[in-house]
């Protein structure tokens, strides 16, 4: 895993562009959203998906590094004024604060552009080739993905959701690219189409147990509405995390004659973190 | 050409999610930033190229509508409140005065990701597939195409440009997108490689013919600093247009045994129209 993140980051250096490469504020702004990063948490599933396969070379590495560069399009733009308005991320300024909210808009397109400029170039083990990587991502991502998950959050800023509206928000802000990242570093590996079902499940309970366990970390509740917490109370929320990571398990088991071990871990050293 | 138009309206209003399908306020938003459109340069020139080869059927139509989506991104984004601040475009308010800021960023980008959804579900004669498309686009539009000439046009309204800056603002800004339609249509069709370097130096002359043009045609001339007229004059602009055009045409002339009139066509037309 330290060996992964490590090659990881390299790749993420190498495929995005230098500060130093016309224009160099755009790249500027960039490489401030992506350096250094958090968790990595969707690159790091995509490789261990593709690791099941025996898969994790240049093309595992390029899908994860894109899968990083699409997720950080969409905090610059969750961060923006109009947006979340949120003036840190991970302790430094938000991209806006540091550079402007012009070159924010910018800097978020670029990176959702770079994001599918480097599934492109994949050569996965997969036969239909980069075009089911992109149409994977792009559907995980677009209005019927995350971007629909993003407008749902507008709305729920608004009018508080029901239980109903809170699922369907972080089954598309959070679990479809979550999802998205395990399945395609599956297809990068050529899993045959059962394993892959297997997986879509447990990536998605994952996502839905990941932003649970976000929302009992978060003890601000202010300003988000859509929070599992202020919907479903603590005690709730609690059991859901364990039930979806359970389910989450559960699916893992369907996976034969693969060795799951580290998709496993993935889940219980979420749990463990917070409940 | 008319019976395309009408062939290309029914494929993007078949492609663009529909007001009914959740969430809708979203997809009213993209809907609103395409429809009615204006010229469809782009698609257009798409489908032009692409009849070179014999090839006008849903490979190319889809190509087509992609090209629209990911322009359409782009003016929702240029015409932000931290961009250019434009209330109106095409004579209706423009996707953040209608609906606000937050719902444009999302709906610009979702557009974004929607042209790259399209685009990966083609089925072009080249050989490489979808994964050629997709790269031709992001790598027209990302942070070294469409987007870096916006960043130098944000940077030219604090520093008044010189004549350097400008082109490449009008190369990365302009040209780069519409050079890429023409490929894009010229691939789906399987162009091979040395039509493809005739196509891509048209593409690229006509853009830059078009982007002068339009400065000569804006006769507000406030805003915006990065303009041919301002920087050069209007005679040096009128000559550049058509020189620019020229050019367009000589390289179309290197094209053998292809009925080229179409591309010619639309060279000529958009240079009498204003010089």
């Amino acid at each position: 895993m330290a060996r992964w993140r490590e090659e990881l980051e390299r790749s993420l250096e190498h495929l995005a562009p230098a500060e130093d490469v016309r224009p160099g504020r755009l790249h500027r702004a960039m490489r401030h959203a992506l350096f250094p990063g958090g968790k990595r948490l969707r690159p790091m599933l995509c490789l261990a998906a593709a690791e099941l396969y025996g898969e994790v070379g240049g093309t595992a590495l390029h899908a994860a590094c894109a899968l990083e560069f699409f997720h950080t399009y969409t905090l610059v733009h969750d961060d923006l004024p109009c947006m979340d308005d949120d003036d840190t991320r991970r302790g430094r300024p938000t991209v806006h604060r540091a550079f402007d909210p012009a070159l924010a808009v910018l800097a978020g397109d670029a990176l959702q552009t770079l994001s599918f400029e480097v599934l492109a170039g994949c050569a996965p083990q997969d036969p239909c080739g980069p075009g089911r990587l992109v149409a994977e991502l792009a559907s995980a991502g677009g209005s019927r993905g995350v971007a629909g998950g993003q407008a749902g959050d507008l709305a729920a800023a608004e009018t508080p959701p029901d239980a109903e509206q809170l699922d369907y928000i972080h089954l598309h802000k959070t679990a479809a690219l979550i999802r998205a990242a395990v399945r395609i570093g599956a297809m990068c590996g050529g899993a045959r189409a059962d394993d892959l079902e297997a997986l879509s499940e447990y990536g998605c309970e994952l996502g839905l147990a990941f932003q649970i366990i976000d929302d009992l970390l978060d003890t601000k509740r202010d300003g988000e509405q859509a929070d599992y917490v202020k919907v479903h109370g603590k005690a709730e929320a609690r059991e859901a995390a364990e039930a979806r990571t359970a389910a989450a398990l559960a699916a893992l088991g369907r996976i034969r004659h693969r060795d799951t071990a580290v998709l496993h871990s993935f889940a219980e050293e979420m749990l463990k973190r917070n409940v």
